[in-house]
């Protein structure tokens, strides 16, 4: 009898063409569907809560799979692990309801974007922070983030190619603070869902807000303006991680 | 007319052979003294302050060279920058006197020790931390340091292969500490100088105390010991980061 898996993942995302798969491109998805497949004896698909582009890192992760393997759940993550390359993996895996869909549930879902804030960027930090030179006002920028929390037309804030059927959502809580002693600056945003590339619209007008190009209260008519345009710059990939998901 | 030029070093190490120049192998050393050679039309030759393993990584380490270049002493960093690979970076320079030579000063220099304590190593940091599956006991840990710190012939903690003319060194602080709410323990440890492997033997050993293999009184006896075989593993490179010098 079949069971659904739902895996916690975490991967590097230096080296793979994002979550979704791919005819000649090196992906997330592909690369657990091909080891679950061989792992198990079955075709394995597993269905993403969320399709990370090139490059964007993870920490939560989640997808779901279906199987009639006798493992117990929660032993998938060990069996897994042995078949994935060390950029890759399960946390954590447990048995959901047969009808769960992690696309189709309400849910919260985090997301950060870290900043290296120095003269030059720290070598063993380049992969997972976006350098930004000059010294950011992380009050300004979180001040900025405000204006975003709440239900609004995000369509400001969404890239080109996004194919959402509706471009509102709603951000629950959006945190702009410096980490430690660490030269590194860190936007938190949790949503009911992003748009395409949101996070890095955000996080790049964050950054703009942060080196006095905007004023904090620009983001609310940058809002209002309904238009791509409007916003900043797209903020690079590697600064961004998925944190995990609330389904509760 | 020549001057000294110091210059503050961070790299991530995982792709080089170590510090130290050698045929047929890419190192930290060789590098910079390429790099610099070509920018500044001067045969360079760097003198380091330590010589890192294969796959250490540092925050802050030192080298200084002879140049008779007009650049601003302060600016080398910029200039030498634009030619090094993104995993190498000066993060400071500045002239020093002719005749200062970082291996002949008396200094203190702190290394820092990671390692990620969790079920499963997080993708993200497998390259700069070390994987401990079974969790640490970070208060043993540090309990059985305390008897490292001192004046000591630190013999037992001495990798095969170390060619210091003495074993005596002075540790003047250790502390381990789990870091915030992150899975990672660091070791931090500051003396006058380390023989070769000393800081990755402590780690290895400290990692024994943490899992209950030897309790913290036991590394008294294992310096006492005078014998390698009396201490614990040797940790992996890739946990190790040279964080930097107090020449003060």
């Amino acid at each position: 009898m079949s069971k659904r898996i739902m895996l916690t993942i975490a991967y590097d995302g230096t080296d793979y063409s994002g979550w979704q798969i791919q005819p000649n491109a090196v992906t997330i998805e592909g690369v657990l569907n091909k080891t679950i497949s061989e792992l198990l004896g079955e075709d394995i698909h597993v269905i993403g809560a969320s399709r990370t582009d090139a490059g964007v890192h993870a920490m939560g992760a989640v997808a779901v799979f279906d199987t009639v393997s006798p493992i117990p759940p929660d032993k998938y993550s060990f069996v897994i692990n042995q078949g994935l390359p060390d950029d890759i993996r399960i946390l954590n895996s447990l048995q959901v309801a047969d009808d769960f869909h992690p696309r189709k549930v309400n849910c919260k879902k985090t997301y950060e974007y870290r900043i290296y804030n120095d003269t030059f960027m720290l070598p063993t930090r380049r992969l997972y922070t976006h350098h930004v030179y000059g010294r950011l006002d992380t009050e300004a920028m979180n001040e900025a983030g405000q204006y975003l929390v709440g239900e609004h037309d995000f369509v400001s804030f969404m890239g080109a190619g996004g194919q959402a059927l509706t471009t509102e959502r709603t951000i629950y809580a959006l945190d702009v603070r410096n980490e430690g002693e660490s030269r590194e600056v860190v936007i938190t945003v949790t949503g009911s869902g992003f748009l395409y590339n949101m996070v890095r619209i955000i996080a790049g007008t964050l950054i703009d807000v942060g080196q006095g190009r905007f004023k904090p209260e620009d983001v609310k008519t940058m809002l209002e303006a309904r238009d791509r345009t409007a916003a900043g710059q797209t903020a690079p990939a590697c600064g961004l991680c998925l944190v995990g998901y609330d389904f509760g």
